[in-house]
């Protein structure tokens, strides 16, 4: 166990203080063939994901991208977008749900680093949080790790149990012990006062939450807010990027979520 | 449940008649800076996988790339490849570890697609086996479901218990009644007889496995071929890549696991 704040920890504290902002913004840039939208008319993921951070910035302290999005973009474009979102004061974080082993899991932690992301998920499915910590922080990045999940389908970290406690429980425990940076936690209805009063007893004070779901996908963060106020990044997709005006809507969740 | 054959699982039983062999070939292009090689000295990973699969290929049904390995590759080298790998009579499979839901699966499904895979890997933390499998054989593609892995932190899938069973006989059983094509198995000593047994129970006849583990990493791929002979994707990395003579590490795997 350890008692010292993560890097990623300490970075997000000064950009969410500056900012006052604990919104992060989830840039998804789904092309046209994939969903119905005329939000992308030019095809083009990058420009695209460049005008929503621009537009956001001065409410939103992390930009989340998720790898699903943007396979198939070269390296030398990522990098330009994550000096941009650098340069506009934020974090920027690859939600890649990494779930590999060993030295593979160290190949794409390599990868997200000459990205420039600052932190990146992990979905414990072959467990190796702790492999998986030591390799993150030696690269100087972050480890947000997949918990309890908000999707009806994820029963298997609410029901599934390992050694008499929760599977989801167990996670956050080991999260606390090898000294991650964060856990995923959803937030909508499937995920209960319940187990979110388990997790705050489970985690270290100083890990925050990453918490999706909120927005188009239904959630309500009040709760949450309630239970660990500042240690949240709380995600909103979206609700902002194919909104008419993301600037307004971000202000209006920033606002919300300091409330 | 389905009792169709799915379409991978068709192709692949092609393919491992026509080239006699089991033998999955996994072309991860460590660049020098991860691992201590000098067996990619221009730091030309797609050069890499090209040399490998040409040499391989007489002997071998499957390649097997990993996207740790492949980040910040463009989309445009990764269509060639995979050109490449068919024009040799090959399948080609993505090993992702999917591991998102909704919507963000559908959309590494898309991209898996346009970059000409086969199939790929599904790792089913947040569950969503039923409608990933759904979505995969919308476009086309194999899903081979993470089931029970070799890695000896891997206790979620061993230990774990859904509903008074392992995860992994659950998520097993999940795989046989959505019509999954594969399930993923290690091969090495975490994996014991009788879980073995518990998984060709629990599974379709009309599914393969796919069995990591063998060769570099330890393990020892008969038992596995004992009970499920030519259902099996056996996939060998390191040994075959990393040596002196590509192609003829890899027609020894061949004759060893066809005898």
């Amino acid at each position: 166990m350890t008692n010292s704040v993560p890097k990623f920890v300490e970075k997000y504290r000064k950009v969410s203080e500056s900012k006052n902002s604990i919104l992060c913004v989830g840039v998804d840039p789904a092309i046209p063939k994939q969903r119905r939208l005329n939000v992308m008319p030019d095809n083009n993921r990058i420009s695209f994901m460049r005008r929503i951070i621009q537009e956001v910035s001065p409410y939103t302290s992390v930009i989340k991208i998720n790898r699903q999005y943007i396979i198939g973009l070269p390296l030398e474009e990522i990098i330009e977008l994550n000096k941009m979102i650098h340069s506009n004061g934020m974090l920027s974080i690859i939600d890649h749900k990494l779930s590999d082993i060993g030295s593979t899991n160290d190949s794409a932690i390599f990868w997200f680093k000459e990205e420039g992301f600052d932190a990146f998920t992990f979905s414990p499915f072959a467990g190796n949080i702790e492999e998986a910590t030591i390799s993150a922080h030696k690269h100087g990045l972050g480890i947000i790790v997949l918990t309890l999940m908000s999707n009806k389908e994820a029963i298997v970290q609410k029901i599934a149990v390992v050694e008499k406690k929760p599977l989801y429980q167990h996670i956050a425990e080991e999260c606390k012990k090898y000294g991650s940076d964060a856990c995923v936690i959803g937030a909508t209805g499937n995920v209960t006062l319940e187990n979110l009063e388990l997790i705050k007893n489970s985690i270290d004070e100083n890990m925050l939450l990453l918490v999706p779901g909120v927005g188009a996908q239904g959630g309500d963060a009040n709760d949450i807010i309630r239970r660990f106020n500042r240690n949240l990044m709380i995600n909103v997709g979206r609700s902002i990027i194919y909104s008419e005006n993301p600037a307004e809507i971000a202000a209006q969740f920033q606002k919300q979520f300091n409330e």
